[in-house]
């Protein structure tokens, strides 16, 4: 099955289950329709990249293409990404997220524009604490209710359950190393490697693996092309989040700068930094009101003290790693062929 | 069983699930500690509805007293009822739960009692949706790895999927009210029943029955029991909020107040005032400056238009409902006793 055909028939089942789940809220109440919108319009955006390496995991592992059950247990993690970005947005304040308002930013606009007497900011932003909630729970409905056999899905869960955990503890160390500020390149690291590399890869891979009854030898190959593969994707997208075009990223420039993200990126950055340049970046980090003049300045304190092209390098090494585990994998030969365009897809310079 | 053993046994479910799962995050690293120090303190208080419920639909259903699955399972409700509460207090920017500091004000004075140099109030709210999501996570885990019979689980699963979404829909439904102000005693209500009754009583009965195999006729007398007394209990509830002793509630003394909540108790207010006292409502209900003498000036106003003498009304109206519920159910006969002590518990003039 060619990738494009299986990114359609995870659209349609995500699409499907939303669809299922809509006449039960709005027989609670006609007014629950805005927060259906609202996913509505998160959903109709992003690349299903987690859908689609748990779909090769599966087909790596010797699953059968035509199996109905793992598109929807697949795509049942995009569920999950919803539940984070809607709570990573309120956390950070973004207003935007694939191009268009964030979720609680269009639930405050729409308080807004009602004018009720109540504040529009809080509601907006509880609102979104809930409809992540919501994706959150319907992410584990999707996949218990996918239709793979039960003996099946039982040996998945615990993949999914430590998928959960670990993208959780992961985006509190983040939080937490933003707190802290001036982090080291291997605590930035730390942050890739369980709020990125292993949630967007090396989990949906073994899950993938897992549900196939694949054994502990293509698991462990697929979770040692995973893991560098998803280093490398969150380093590509920390050098986006900076210097990336928004029409790619769905984001305004330097929105990672403004928010002070702690990236892996800024780490190897100061390490190179004299005072005056480390200094700057201390100031202007996480500076909300940061505008093109600050952060054409940090940009150029990024490449000029080779922060970027060290980054890079990165970038290389981990892609090349995961490539070597790739060619070496004892997998289903139709697989090879897609994981290594995913790789591509997930690590290059465009979004 | 008494019920005091059964409280006991949950206790006991509970902290050893967030022991299991507490190497796993120190491995991921040390810094996590905080978080699991939170989720200790919350679970150390609550008096166990939920669990106690679940449990008693499950005896209630001729499920055997000695199966140990039921225990954990019922438990699991209390980390689904964790995440509600950390992120209600979230949402509310209340500064206390069970008598302790809220979650997220535990984990902001972390922050500035370290004097990192990121902004405390914002990391604190982060690290608390967070946890949230964790525990939300871990009530799904305990769920599934609570050793009943994978054909019992795959009974429950849709209960559960049902009380997670109808609470979530529920609590959007509060802040909806509370946003759009002045809403009527029937929109109130709606805002109860899947906010609270559903959620605290009747579904964790339904799961129970549902769990041990129960018929239709037994699950429908367990549902028409555990709605009108979800209601009551709620009601009650709301009662305390504004009249309750704070030593009882482990909330100060008019926080309802404070946050502005749009309670059945405020809107039977409403209905009785005239437009002196109406206007007194509406000036200070939601003012979180609110002090000792404004919430004794709001007590007069619902005691005195009659608003607290209708909801006690009301109350005593849905618990006898529920009573003659009871009294025809046809469950198994040590189950009524039980499930009469907690309809006292749930609904006593003190908390």
């Amino acid at each position: 099955m060619p990738m494009s055909s299986i990114r359609k028939e995870i659209d349609e089942a995500l699409l499907a289950f939303v669809d299922r789940q809509r006449p039960g809220l709005l027989a609670i109440g006609d007014d629950l329709a805005p927060l259906l919108s609202a996913l509505d319009v998160l959903l109709a955006g992003g690349k299903r990249l987690r859908p689609a390496f748990c779909y090769w995991g599966w087909r790596a592992a010797g699953g059968h293409e035509a199996q109905d059950g793992i598109v929807d247990a697949a795509a049942s993690l995009e569920l999950l990404q919803a539940s984070a970005l809607i709570h990573d947005d309120v956390m950070d304040s973004s207003d935007t997220r694939r191009g268009q308002p964030s979720v609680h930013r269009r639930l405050e606009a729409m308080a807004r524009d009602a004018d009720w007497p109540g504040a529009a900011a809080p509601f907006g932003e509880g609102a979104a604490v809930l409809l992540g909630d919501l994706c959150l729970s319907w992410s584990g409905e999707m996949y218990e209710r996918s239709g793979l056999a039960a003996d099946r899905l039982a040996l998945g869960r615990p993949v999914y359950d430590l998928m959960r955990t670990e993208v959780m503890c992961g985006q509190y160390l983040d939080l937490l190393e933003g707190a802290r500020g001036g982090g080291s390149v291997e605590a930035a690291l730390r942050v890739v490697e369980y709020k990125s590399a292993k949630y967007t890869i090396e989990r949906p891979l073994h899950l993938g693996a897992v549900l196939a009854g694949g054994d502990e030898a293509v698991v462990d190959a697929l979770r040692g092309y995973g893991l560098p593969l998803g280093i490398a994707f969150q380093l590509r997208d920390d050098v986006l989040g900076v210097f990336g075009d928004p029409a790619e990223t769905g984001k305004p420039a330097g929105d990672d700068l403004r928010e002070g993200k702690r990236t892996v990126l800024i780490a190897l950055t100061l390490e190179r930094a004299d005072a005056a340049q480390a200094a700057l970046v201390e100031r202007r980090l996480g500076d909300p009101a940061l505008d093109a003049a600050g952060v054409a300045e940090l940009r150029e304190v990024i490449a000029g003290t080779g922060g970027l092209a060290a980054c890079e390098a990165m970038i290389d090494r981990y892609a090349e790693q995961a490539g070597r585990a790739l060619a070496d994998a004892p997998i289903a030969p139709g697989a090879r062929g897609a994981l290594g365009e995913l790789a591509v897809a997930a690590t290059a310079r465009q979004s």
